[in-house]
């Protein structure tokens, strides 16, 4: 179970790594900056993480897999891009499921380490979802402005959920998957029917209360 | 004492936040990223500080009262934006006392922690203003290009002043009044009357000798 | 010898507080933006290595005379932008030198810590180039959208080379030497005659495979 659970999130890894480098890749960006920005993306919110908690090492210090399959990935992404590119689809689908995954981990991996669910659901969140944001401010895209993508709220909800049922049901094995569920869901709802907030939920600063 | 300055930082915490959303709020920002703004504004600074610090646990984990207090003033905004704006003055007051308390407290403590002065004021520096620099740079807002804004400077001088009287009259509970007294009064004068650097201290690239 | 390293790290630190100045600087500033910049650009790749190394204290708490080299340097170049942009060039060589020689000794040091060579590399990269990636941050300059810079490369080639030096030559002193000449040659001739990949190594969304 663990050792599938590692694979899978290796996995996962590359697919945060190679959705970074379709996303945010542009025109003239040399090799090097390509493969950084694979890494950024797919280590970028663990490591905060990491560094947050002062959790020592960070974790792809002691087990060098996550930057090497990182790096293979986007440098993959550099030479496969017009391949890549028509199966974009299937990696959105294959990046919601390392969202679910990594996020999920990490606030169960927090309430281990004998936080509060609160920090938990933070930790989980910051993980999954951090990586993206540091991505987007490197290459200039603005993470608050970019408007329409519903991927932190799903990751919320996930961590949140899985608080919540490993309160109420200590059967943790499925809580687990119920969680990842959510979250998977919710991005496959937002990635095929463009699902997100309803307008009164959006920020509008001409609004009337 | 110690407990009234607890709540009043919780309510500059709280300006902080509401501030933050207010100048950095985005028309089409759904709810989940104007909290996040809020947060990261009002929390960021002292974040940063702990993590260079090497302070552990960072200090919105071991007391979630900061998260809170930050996220409902983030969704309270959210809802009252129309409200809150027409009062914006007033919140860039309180912003201001939080500015001043939290940069003398910082300084104060870092001294504590058996740091030396240079370091103290630069812990106080960074708490006081490195949460809004972070909510710019997510919010694409170039955190050194915003120009003339008198805020960085109000903080130095305000934590430069609490070491020299530190130094030199040992009556401590009046230093930190003076140090804050002296960064609120900066920061009244930049907001009311625009005060701000003399044209010599402005770099200019194509300035002569 | 280690004197002479230190004193020559210093002169580094102040090359790249003055190029940060001088390459990011924008009119309107003012001196307390411009020190910022200098000095986030000098100490902010250590501060970052040191942060998720958790070396404890950060370089420039142990040591004052960092925060103090760069302060002054970019004070110096706010009133003296005219001359020294003149001599800018000059200021590039001493920059590329600050590269290779901080570059080449995080490297070593990490080794020294007990970590193993690729996340040595891994520190000396980001010890070299990420105080300048933070900068452009700062000032909205997008790091990994400026193209034709060759920085980052000549890093990440010499750091690997001083660990492959390390492994097959033990004489310490002189593989120094030539990592870092390798990192200073590069830099030379990409300041000089533009060197830079050659195309099947740049970024192309359109391009067929």
């Amino acid at each position: 179970m663990i050792i599938l659970i590692y694979y899978l999130g290796l996995i996962g890894i590359a697919a945060f790594s190679i959705t970074g480098v379709i996303a945010a890749g542009k025109k003239d960006m040399d090799i090097f900056s390509i493969v950084l920005l694979g890494v950024v993306t797919a280590l970028g919110g663990g490591t905060l993480r990491d560094i947050i908690l002062d959790s020592n090492p960070v974790f792809w210090i002691s087990d060098l897999s996550y930057l090497l399959v990182s790096s293979v990935a986007a440098v993959i992404t550099f030479f496969g891009v017009r391949l890549i590119s028509r199966l974009f689809t299937l990696f959105l689908y294959i990046d919601a499921f390392g969202l679910a995954l990594f996020t999920v981990l990490a606030t169960e991996s927090t309430i281990n380490l004998g936080f509060n669910s609160t920090i938990a659901v933070l930790m989980g969140l910051i993980t999954g979802i951090m990586g993206g944001m540091i991505r987007d401010v490197l290459t200039g895209k603005m993470p608050l402005l970019l408007g329409k993508e519903f991927y932190a709220t799903p990751a919320l909800l996930g961590a949140v959920s899985f608080v919540i049922f490993c309160q109420y049901l200590p059967t943790h094995e499925y809580n687990r998957l119920y969680a990842m569920g959510i979250i998977f869901l919710l991005r496959i709802l937002a990635i095929q029917w463009g699902f997100y907030y309803p307008n009164w939920l959006i920020y509008n600063s001409e609004k009337r209360q």
